[in-house]
């Protein structure tokens, strides 16, 4: 049996409900409906107002739970929260009620994934913004997620396909994790502790032997600071926290390098050299993988009981409720989820922290 | 008459002399003979163990100066500074006697660009290392330049020309100023001064008009940390020192927005949507650099009273002395810095902050 999706509505305000729409309209879905079966987790209401003004946008039926879905073409499955109020809804602006709507449908889709009724998560994007003013002091998803999951760490890693076209010989996939993420660059060094790289590299190495089916993956880690410090010279959380962590990590077995200057180490790692980058923080990741995605990157959430993903952007105020809105990016979330919740025994195999 | 380039030869001890050699033998000199003419400033000695193992070398000439230089098929001209004890180098390690020789090729080739004996200056590769162990408290190039000719502020610019195969419609060049270079990230955000966002903001004006020939250019500057701090929600320098340097510059008439975060700024000017980043910290523009540059990225010094390029890449101690060294970034570096040094009337128009 295909494997059963849950994908979440994320900020009504924003251009989720619009994605989504759209990767369940022909002929997009039809890179989606053969990998595995979906519900979406939201507002019914919302997505009728966005897919009217759709072309050849599916069907909306309501579904009590997962298990009532049934493959039928065209059509379209939702678990109808009813938590938006149309009338008060502004599109285009982050907000409590979009927020707490939001996390309603995170909620839920947690809920199942832990009973394991859905396999995979997949999540449009919310705001944190809508986040904080709801009330939910969150700075993102993997936060949330990790907290809803009582998960002792979580990371996130961002994987982007690379274009055959580029150049020759180039590794087939750009996958970076990240030791930190939404955190200011003036809160870098004191977050980027010893134990926090280590975290991400563990994750980073279960990431790449069960996401992804390598059995010794090339694990290499960024430095923080221009040219990686520069034997000293331009920072020193290379000897202190960084360098310590990657050969604490030697010690218990890990096929992990570095610290390595970013700039060269990324280049590399798309040339193929490595399999895995762990980045330090979020820029250092994100620069490259939107650069090389080209608007087709996944965000996997590493060290959950369940397989999750999301595409490689935010809300996108500014064009929500235009029309304009790219769903690439989430049918390639989409995609890549279905895949690994088929590989993986979710829920099964334990957690690398456990 | 074509536009005479000094190269200067770099650290002895790291890839410079192989990449200047290797850029002069056939059948790559072909790239670059048709350019300008040259002439190397360093040290003959170690050229000529260089070029004894290395196929289609040129025969070197020692000159006494640039006007000394003569066309001639397969040979390369050098002044011949005679500051390296060859017995006494260690190649692939950096150290005080490389550093000096190095400063000593720079200093020359400084002298004959303020006295217009030459058009423009190529550098390779020194080690900041070097340079410290040598006496000279400047963390790279760009520093020493600005000391040596006085310049009250200047600017690196790397440029890369983006291969048209990736996708259609993309931008012909990449460029991306930095506001700060060599700079460890724990003390960023005190060097980080509105001032000096300001000053990049107006070198990048001046080396889009002047070094890239646009008239109304599109200039756009990255924010610090990550979402360019989500409205303040991880860093405030947006607001508080990034932000007002915007505005002071669209106030001075100066077209540039932001700041933007900096993933997909970044990503906007592949696309075509700007011609000039404004980069906050060295890795947020090496990274794309290196990425889409190839190997074959540019760095400009802007706010010179010549111009000047080098390489993407610094000594490369690892493989000094190997023979495997690429000189394809030296090479483009030669031929920008070729165009440019036809391009503007060097050291006549006034400096954007006289």
């Amino acid at each position: 049996m295909k494997p059963m999706i849950a994908i979440t509505m994320g900020d009504p305000a924003g251009i989720g409900p619009e994605i989504i729409v759209k990767a369940f309209s022909k002929p997009l879905v039809n890179r989606i409906e053969r990998a595995g079966r979906f519900v979406v987790v939201g507002d019914r209401g919302v997505l009728e107002k966005t897919a009217r003004r759709i072309k050849h946008a599916p069907g909306l039926r309501a579904v009590p739970d997962p298990e009532a879905v049934r493959a039928a073409q065209n059509v379209l499955s939702v678990i109808d929260l009813k938590n938006v109020d149309l009338r008060r809804l502004a599109v285009g602006r982050p907000g409590a009620a979009g927020g707490r709507a939001a996390v309603g449908a995170i909620r839920t889709a947690v809920e199942l994934a832990l009973a394991r009724r859905v396999a995979a998560i997949v999540t449009a994007p919310i705001s944190k913004e809508g986040l904080h003013a709801a009330g939910y002091p969150f700075p993102g998803h993997t936060e949330l997620l990790a907290e809803l999951t009582g998960s002792p760490a979580v990371g996130m890693l961002m994987a982007a396909n690379l274009p055959k076209t580029i150049r020759p010989r180039l590794a087939p996939q750009l996958r970076i994790l990240l030791a930190t993420t939404h955190v200011a660059i003036r809160d870098l060094p004191e977050r980027l502790t010893r134990e926090c790289v280590e975290t991400a590299i563990r994750l980073a190495h279960d990431a790449a032997v069960r996401y992804f089916g390598l059995r010794r993956p090339r694990l290499a880690v960024a430095g923080l600071n221009p040219h990686a410090g520069e034997a000293g010279l331009f920072g020193r959380e290379e000897f202190e926290t960084i360098g310590p962590a990657v050969e604490q990590a030697r010690r218990d077995g890990l096929p992990v390098a570095g610290p390595f200057p970013a700039d060269s180490l990324i280049r590399r790692a798309v040339e193929g050299k490595y399999d895995l980058v762990v980045a330090m923080y979020h820029d250092q990741a994100l620069i490259p993988i939107k650069l090389l995605g080209f608007g087709r990157a996944v965000n996997v959430t590493v060290g959950l009981p369940f397989v999750r993903t999301s595409p490689d952007h935010g809300t996108a105020y500014d064009i929500a409720g235009k029309g304009v809105a790219d769903p690439s990016s989430l049918i390639e979330a989409i995609r890549l989820a279905a895949a690994l919740a088929k590989k993986r025994k979710i829920g099964r195999a334990p957690h690398p922290f456990a």
